[in-house]
């Protein structure tokens, strides 16, 4: 008999997250039927996302979220014991499953054999925000050589990716983060061509300077004011990938400069997405930002929390920007 | 000797343009050369962009517009006396142009045989604003039939042929305007599915009513709060023309609730366009509106001011919404 450790959402979250809104209880699993497999979790992802998609899950439900986790047991030979499977399982410890992922949901993958490389990145660069910065920068900004990019969130796992990938694409990159830190990796580590603290520079002003030329192509991962500056400062025909919006995530009723005005005056083009629109191409996306860090062309950063108890100060740290890189907990 | 009469943009507008802010003159105009001809008004139009469009004109310039205006000498065969021109000239009764528009600008044309319809059209329905509604509307929208069509500013001379363009197609449409008046107008003789007026009902609560299966296309007028209400009952992948934000030109320093919300989570592409961007397939959009006005298909409203004298006023009327259809003044 197994059981299963997992967090329910408790009370609906009130503006930042709260410990008390989720709630640890224990699950016993049943014996595994034919066609599916136990799966125990590794490391789990905190993700942006969650904060917003929070607010339309049922209460009671187990908390949303992706892992990678080890398959111990299996009555299905397309999942069997020792290989890594990639699901959104939710926040828990223990799964069993089919490998039918929920309609909507993420393919559920068996992760292909990286090497040396940690399987954790299944959850970043490797996993749901490596195939958001890839399909979602190419697809949407179709970015061409000689343009500037900028890119909000710049130092978290999906922006850092972006930033990376518009370099490789002969692009000149301006990343914009919330500390000197993230920046300077970013900048020396990265070769991001220029960036700007949004929380002790002028972003206007800083990026006047750093992008005179113009802007061809916003990843957004903010929104709000810093993205309404940015779309200020765009060229005609510039191309907006709006990622996210993690600037309101835990305010809804934040207010900004109206966006019509350089849509209209400027032509621009500023599209909404979900990875899983591009889930028929999914393994595309996850075996070229892997053959591109075999290549030493990618570089990533995980901030890694130790312990399953630790997922709600991981969550709420991510939120909050603490982050270098993806955030993951190892359990 | 013939003797113009112009406006020149005296003052930068502050909010909502003062009278003082222009300044007529006259210029005396030399005598015709090869390839020209001389153009005497009959019609001008005033329009929503030149408000925002005026805080980037050279003060001392001639106040910009389009224009329908009778050849009345002429050395150039391609524009023979007796044919009507149309082209942005400016707010000035009289013009010597050689047929060539200012590049960016739109096209100059000799307006095609309109039979027993006022020339005037040339600068509404058979215009800049009926290619605006035409092309923005359908290349942009790219509506199906029994899709859901939310259009704002949907009294004025866009918005209303948008929404007959939308019927047409097979879409059902909901208008939204600031008067009974216009709202029974587009109702009772446009055959628009739903009205609102955003002056004195509540759009939120109306808008969900009049589409509980949610908006596939927004064709935005207004941008700022209203526009945010609007993307906020989109379904997914919803398609947003962004047409103009009249609901700031007075005022650019507005705030609305922040668009990257219903952007990300319903998916949605939004795209701002200026109309001569299909500068080469303007005469399609004119004679295809022609032939559906022909056909009795659409119908337009024109508000005529008289007096050259009168532009000044016919165009903050516009601004306030005072007019019924396409605001023109005749000389």
């Amino acid at each position: 008999m197994v059981k299963a450790k997992k967090y329910i959402l408790h009370k609906r979250f009130v503006g930042e997250p709260k410990p008390s809104d989720l709630k640890l209880v224990e699950e016993e699993l049943p014996p595994l039927k034919d066609g599916e497999f136990l799966a125990e979790a590794v490391y789990l992802s905190v993700d942006p996302y969650m904060r917003p998609y929070a607010d339309v899950l049922p209460l009671g439900s187990t908390f949303i979220g992706i892992q990678v986790a080890l398959i111990t047991e299996s009555k299905n030979p397309k999942y069997p014991v020792g290989k890594y499977v990639v699901d959104a399982f939710g926040w828990r410890t223990h799964t069993i499953s089919n490998g039918v992922s929920t309609p909507g949901d993420i393919p559920v993958i068996v992760l292909p054999d990286l090497g040396d490389l940690p399987v954790s990145l299944g959850l970043g660069i490797l996993g749901m925000p490596g195939n958001t910065g890839y399909f979602g920068f190419l697809e949407i900004c179709k970015p061409k050589a000689g343009e500037t990019v900028v890119v909000t969130g710049a130092g978290g796992a999906v922006g850092s990716l972006v930033g990376q990938i518009a370099k490789l694409k002969g692009c000149k990159v301006i990343g914009i983060a919330g500390s000197d830190e993230k920046n300077k990796w970013l900048k020396e580590e990265l070769n991001f061509d220029h960036v700007i603290n949004y929380k002790t520079q002028d972003v206007e002003a800083e990026l006047k300077k750093a992008a005179s030329e113009g802007v061809d192509c916003y990843f957004d991962n903010v929104g709000g004011e810093i993205s309404t500056i940015i779309l200020n400062q765009m060229n005609f025909f510039g191309r907006v990938a709006v990622c996210g919006a993690i600037s309101g995530y835990n305010n809804r009723n934040i207010k900004a400069g109206v966006v019509q005005f350089p849509l209209v005056f400027r032509q621009l083009k500023m599209e909404g997405f979900v990875v899983r629109r591009w889930a028929d191409r999914w393994m595309e996306g996850i075996l070229q930002n892997l053959e591109w860090i075999k290549q030493g062309k990618l570089k990533y950063r995980e901030t890694v929390t130790v312990g399953f108890d630790k997922m709600f100060n991981a969550f709420v740290d991510m939120l909050r920007g603490v982050n270098q890189g993806k955030a993951v907990v190892k359990v």
